[in-house]
């Protein structure tokens, strides 16, 4: 077994789970500490309307699974919502109904093993920072296009998080005075603009228009524009339909607004742009870099920051939240061994 | 004289020199280490087309009046800018026509005392976090509203300087989409609708349109447009004219809506407003906090930052820059102490 020192004692490289608690899917994975998947078990998530428990009870038998596979030493939860400061209790999460949930303590009671909650983004990004597009750079924005836009800032090896908990929510900063209405509330949030319900939104406003551009996505979607998808459009992207395109372009070109905003409060040195709207690549990438470059203050005056594509995908929030958990793993380690040499 | 104890030896209170380099005048005062402005000197900010050498001098005349009375034992300057991380050279100064300028370097031929450069706003921030309105936050959001709005954000005991040390743009963020041209060139930034330079704009654009609304403004400005000023916006506002109190009304939305993006990214426990318009008080202040509560996302599923008045006035950026000096103010005079006894 691989060995790491630590604390002047050699221990054995320790297994962690990471969950990533998504809106359909509850993903679990084993995770070493070089940030690898060395198992993966998954579960559908409960309805929005099913208790905090049932949603629970879920996590409990994907962790027991690979539990019964591996000898793990701490859980990682990575859940899309306000997590608290101390990374115990779900404040809010909107897809999930919960409110002021005691997910860690409520865990912790059935696993017995050390779990670290945090805010999906959060975890996301620190598993781009660990082992992903982050390469290095201590000064790292993250941004995840999904449905809505997440994302965190990395500096000097830990995750900024705030007073409460609860920084990084840049895709609802305002972009567009009175706006288009968003989930939260407000109007003109940034992930009206530059996130997948964006892009589906503007997809089927123009379908529903009648425009002749958009015969490709009719054809697609059997002639409802309600039927349009976000994979549909980056399909037809990719082959060269040009309104799909230019609904990329559109996004895109938001994306870059949005992204020079935060560069000039957090002036990253570079800026990982991940999710699922990202796996567009370039089709995205190329008009953000172009509204990047146009929109940053004092560009030429300033050195700059790169914008890349996230390495991980879908996994980085499992892996990132895994990572967290590892410090908490060591612990243990440390506590059963010396209980161990204290009984001998 | 006061003492403190450091690394396990006494030392005297060391005095340091702060200096703010305004667009008008050079503000330099001697600091001790609680804070306390003890002896000031100023002198007025030579002309944008001046060379850097003849700002320099006249920094250097300030400091060398200071240094005549008091023994000091290192500089901090505040110079309005992109200061480098190193924060030894001014990247840019628009105000000053400055590029590239070594600064610290050349102050430190000079005066052969520890110099450091800071931007004026990391500078403000600083002092109003050690000893103004920062009140022991330790997730801290200061934003100062001038002619344009600069602002910075410290956690944990260090203002966060970003990657090439010129984080805490905020006035450049865009707001309005194809909104005022900024002076950075794009629009719709933050500062043209929350800053002096908004205050002065729209009370000129009012009194030039004829309005009956603008007769006290446009009597106070001998009947000029051009001649109204932030300060008779202020002063009439206080004495209860409706049209200045509506365009403090204005400013003070805009700078609430920009605080809840700041918020929402940052998620500070305090936001402290200076700066110049910030005299206004609560003129300024309620509207902003009324638009904050509307504007913050996840507002009654979070806990929510206060906004509080800066305690510094426009001191706090001597005052921190000179605290800023302080650690290496420490150095040299230990440096010093070691040569003085090793020639014993």
């Amino acid at each position: 077994m691989a060995t790491e020192r630590r604390s002047g004692r050699l221990t054995p490289e320790l297994l962690t789970i990471g969950v990533d608690i998504g809106g359909t899917k509850i993903a679990a994975g084993v995770v070493t500490a070089d940030g690898k998947v060395i198992d993966t078990a998954r579960r559908d998530t409960p309805d929005r309307d099913g208790s905090a428990t049932v949603v629970e009870a879920a996590i409990l038998d994907a962790v027991g699974e690979l539990s019964s596979r591996h000898r793990v030493h701490a859980v990682g939860i990575a859940a899309a919502g306000f997590v608290d400061a101390d990374r115990r209790t779900v404040l809010f999460a909107p897809h999930l109904s919960w409110r002021n949930e005691p997910l860690r303590d409520a865990l912790y009671r059935r696993l017995r093993l050390p779990v670290v909650v945090e805010n999906d983004a959060n975890a996301s990004a620190w598993g781009e920072y660990r082992f992903g597009a982050g390469d290095g750079e201590q000064q790292l924005l993250v941004v995840n296009l999904g449905t809505g836009i997440g994302g965190a800032y990395v500096t000097n090896g830990s995750v900024q998080r705030g007073r409460f908990g609860i920084a990084g929510e840049f895709g609802h900063m305002q972009v567009v005075s009175g706006g288009h209405r968003c989930e939260c509330g407000n109007r003109g949030c940034w992930e009206q603009y530059a996130s997948g319900n964006a892009l589906v939104r503007e997809a089927r406003a123009l379908a529903a228009s009648g425009s002749p551009m958009a015969h490709a996505l009719l054809d697609r979607a059997d002639g409802d524009p309600a039927k349009i998808t976000g994979l549909s459009v980056t399909a037809l992207a990719g082959e060269g339909d040009e309104a799909c395109r230019e609904l990329f372009q559109e996004v895109g070109e938001w994306l870059g607004v949005g992204i020079a905003n935060l560069v000039a409060a957090y002036d990253p040195g570079r800026v990982v742009i991940g999710g699922g709207v990202s796996e567009a690549g370039d089709l995205l990438l190329d008009p953000a870099r172009q509204a990047f470059r146009r929109s940053l203050t004092g560009r030429g005056y300033r050195p700059e920051a790169t914008l890349v594509l996230a390495a991980l995908g879908n996994k980085a929030g499992l892996v990132g939240a895994a990572d967290l958990a590892r410090p908490f793993a060591r612990r243990l380690y440390r506590a059963r061994y010396r209980r161990e040499q204290a009984r001998k």
